[in-house]
């Protein structure tokens, strides 16, 4: 009886040993293997992540390594490469955002997926933050209504460039907001560019009828995420993250009487428990937990190469648009 | 020699004895007489903001008092009706927003206003508001550099039709977005209706190369009013008015060195001075220290007809567009 | 029938100009007659709040005019003279704390009160700021339960000296916190003294069982003024006079599992009416309205001079312990 | 030539497996050992986080394992147990705090770390969050002045009796207040019990002359974690572990004028680096480095055995105290 799943790793760079092989913990997960160019740095998180093997090439592991699932987290063109590798020997895969580094290899993946009835989930954590799984759940609240509008914001320190922007960073948000408001019908994309960065404006209208407001900029001091999702009877804003507000019925009125209605929630940072443990706050863990159970119970995980090919659609638009509408295809 | 300005006042509603006789006392005003055509409610502000005279038809008002300027704080023809009056007798007019009824009455009191080379002063306090003022300047400093995005966002209860909404609400955010970013090259808007109310997304290129998203919805619990202003240096972000944050220079890097190099100004509610004093907030004493000012000067206020004729531009614009993109006229 | 309160007004300086004068017209109250040493003073403040008569003589003010109360904002020793002047005249008084220069000027106007059956308020607004009102009502929910902690906090800038420090800032604190707890059993302080100026940290047992803690410093930048109350069952805290929050039941646990249970409530400053005027966030409006509400009433107001009379115990206390456990005495 | 630290540790409860043994991979530390009574859970441990040997038995473990020192987590007893016989094996120990269950036992280690040479440190995490250490640091800052006053709050939910509310609980914020201010000249505690839960108020006199609050509460919902420290020319405050705001030259008076000039910091939650990492905002990475860069350069650790006796000290006092001023012992 199969009750963790066995796994085989590809990448050991730091993103990965800062935000997913620390997350494999919290999953029903079995780190067979490990595999980078680099054999010291297999090696250390190996030793670091109790994994039993260590290789340099990621095919030799997987002929030799009996597993059920493959991770992989580096450039986006290994993911695609491993990801195709692995489908066709029958294995799920988890991979890394984005997809792969254009639109067709997005594509191609899906295609594989669908060809061999392998999974391949890809990692938009943001759908798996703390508050942002809140958020979603409060918008299924009767209260809160039909969604009407949101206002999502994405804003950093500079890029490489352009496509960086897009695929590293962007891409993110493209997805968080096909989360929360389902697909989009078209977009509208203003952008300003100085000094080699971009600042996108994005109008938005969704299928389900809402209307939305996107900023994806690269000319930030720090980091400034924000989401604010508004239904006709609710409004539920996310603030870096941590800040959960929730605004309730209408208080309407110039008169003094006024209850404390709106309700928030951040994490108690001052004791040691998983609601304030980063990996959870980000989605790192919860992704990989959804991962695992999806596979172990025979689902198709969320957040899949559907997702992936979606949001690499918004992708290539932004990366040629300038003040045009373009309507979204249905595929 | 003239140090104070002596005006008459036109309209002694709820609004007008909340926000703008209030703010006279900071200005270098003299109220000389007091309009409404009930006239209990004319007698009652002259007693409690010291009037010396009572009427209920503004010409005759007009015809017996000696003054510089009417002040006129009505429905919106009244506003129109009365600033025409007023220009032809040679008088300054301070208005609240919005101008006129539609664009053509802003069109009408523009010119005339020209032709007789008389000002005429548009109620958006907000431009006034403490916090706004601050923002404006920071964004003079050499370290904020080039503007490129706005994130405006002004949101609310609902309101009695899109009309209502467009020109009693929205138009003061139209104008402040104008205010910080200048005059625009086009604007695209996407809208959700639902219950008969208007949720607004606006994507907008500016005239200086930046981007902007302004948001502007009838479907809120509560006001929530948000200005987030991006240089290629810095972003400053005025929350509720009365929260301001200027974000510094780029903090980049993983490391765990930080210094709380961000800034930020709440004003000091435990304590009664002008910086906590609703009435300098919100800007309404701000506009009308100015106007005063300014006539007593000889100058121009800003926040003029002009101003006023731009903000309903965009009013019309959003009163039949629907997922459209709209060039901007220059007149 | 007697409708609004006939008054006349002792003092026209810069903080009744501020606070007091723009208050009356929230209550019902008229004012018949505005008195200053400075002619000048006087007539200003009768143009703008609309008094009928000027005076420079209090005395004369009080021969010449029928009134049904006096209200006196000054200096402390001039509330205590007109306070008695009054109350033997008949007159009801609202005067700006403190009382009087020291703990016996307090207990003659106690005395005098009780002899002549008029009624004395002073003026702690902070009672009436709208926050601290709420928080004060939401103590009486069942779900806060029995009061048990409070850490309440007024911490600004340097003051002229110890007395004055006490006098005109702490005092305002002291009150405020017998308000949310009522009478105290002992108090403990410490102080530091550095460039003249003091810090104090207050340890102290109430009557109801419950323990607290009061900093009182004037080395602060800025001014620092937080409440937070502690029952069974809830914790309430408002900070800077506009945040008011409401920790709900417990909410224990490491799991992932929470709901957004904590409430809060800000004034939407982003429009104009009476929850965001400073007036009533503040409490001015609050307690004029209170005075002028009881007096018609026959009712005696609380802020009494019996709570002023205990809110200069404690200064006397703490001008002069150092390190000391002092019972308070239940006069 | 040793570049990391070998260690053996006792515990692999869930509290150690949560913050302490994620925290062993951002040190110089190779973990060669680990030992619990259930054989399993040492197991587990041992697979997760990469030790070679597994152990039910502490004392086997020593006399089998060639290591430099030696973690202990878990309940008091066994940290005084096992540190005793770490030390007399000439190890070097680092425990969770308290340091045992009573203050003979933290005397008795700290006897046995000075007659062996061998350094104890006690896991007063707190010292080594992110953002305490920066607010420590800007009290060396010549702008912050002589420190003068702190208010400490370390409130949360019901502890099974008062003992585990104070050797558990409050000895964290009775080390960390220390950390800020230094060495006690006495202390005044007053408390509240219901049911059967306490809440103390405690009024502090520093050697170095300044003046404290802290409040030690087991009756909040969630939990409220609060320091704000006071100079003569600052006032740092951190809330919930990341909020961290400099209130910096006083900004007086009444005019219009105003400068964003105080400072704040928070993390990043947007984007994975150790400035979000709780384990790094929490402190435990911290403290683990701090150990372990420590004993490789031959230096003794702060937060010491001789800070945990200073702690049990206090919680000794407040385990009997009620009402009383009690003089803080110079050892």
């Amino acid at each position: 009886m199969t009750t963790r799943l066995r796994i085989a790793f590809v990448g050991c760079g730091t993103h990965a040993g800062i935000a997913i092989y620390p997350s494999l913990r919290y999953a029903p997960i079995e780190l067979a293997a490990v595999c980078d160019l680099v054999e010291e740095r297999a090696r250390a998180n190996a030793d670091i992540f109790g994994a039993g093997a260590v290789y340099t090439d990621y095919r030799t592991m997987l002929d030799r390594e009996s597993v059920d699932a493959v991770f992989v987290v580096g450039p986006p063109d290994l993911h695609r490469e491993v990801a195709l590798e692995a489908l066709d020997r029958g294995l799920h895969v988890f991979m890394e955002k984005p997809p792969a580094e254009d639109l067709a290899g997005a594509r191609a993946i899906l295609e594989r997926s669908r060809a061999t009835g392998r999974h391949v989930m890809v990692g938009f954590m943001k759908r798996f933050a703390l508050a942002y799984g809140k958020a979603k759940a409060l918008m299924s609240d009767p209260g809160f209504g039909k969604p009407t509008h949101i206002n999502a914001k994405y804003c950093h320190w500079q890029c490489r460039d352009l496509h960086w922007h897009l695929i590293y960073m962007s891409v993110h948000m493209l997805d968080l907001v096909r989360f929360f408001m389902g697909d989009m019908e078209r977009v509208h994309a203003e952008k300003c560019v100085a000094g080699g960065q971009h600042a996108f404006a994005l109008a938005v209208k969704f299928k389900n009828g809402a209307s939305g407001l996107v900023g994806l900029t690269a000319m930030e001091p720090r980091v400034q995420e924000r989401v604010t999702l508004s239904g006709e009877g609710q409004m539920v804003e996310v603030d870096n993250l941590v800040d959960l507000r929730v605004f309730g019925r209408e208080q309407r009125g110039i008169g003094l009487e006024f209850e404390p209605e709106d309700r928030f929630w951040r994490p108690d940072f001052a004791i040691p428990h998983l609601q304030q443990n980063s990996l959870f706050l980000q989605g790192y863990a919860g992704e990989v937990q959804h991962f695992a159970e999806s596979i172990l119970a025979g689902r198709e995980p969320t957040s899949n190469i559907h997702d992936g090919y979606k949001a690499m659609q918004l992708v290539e638009i932004l990366s040629s648009t300038d003040g045009e509408t373009v309507p979204i295809p249905d595929d």
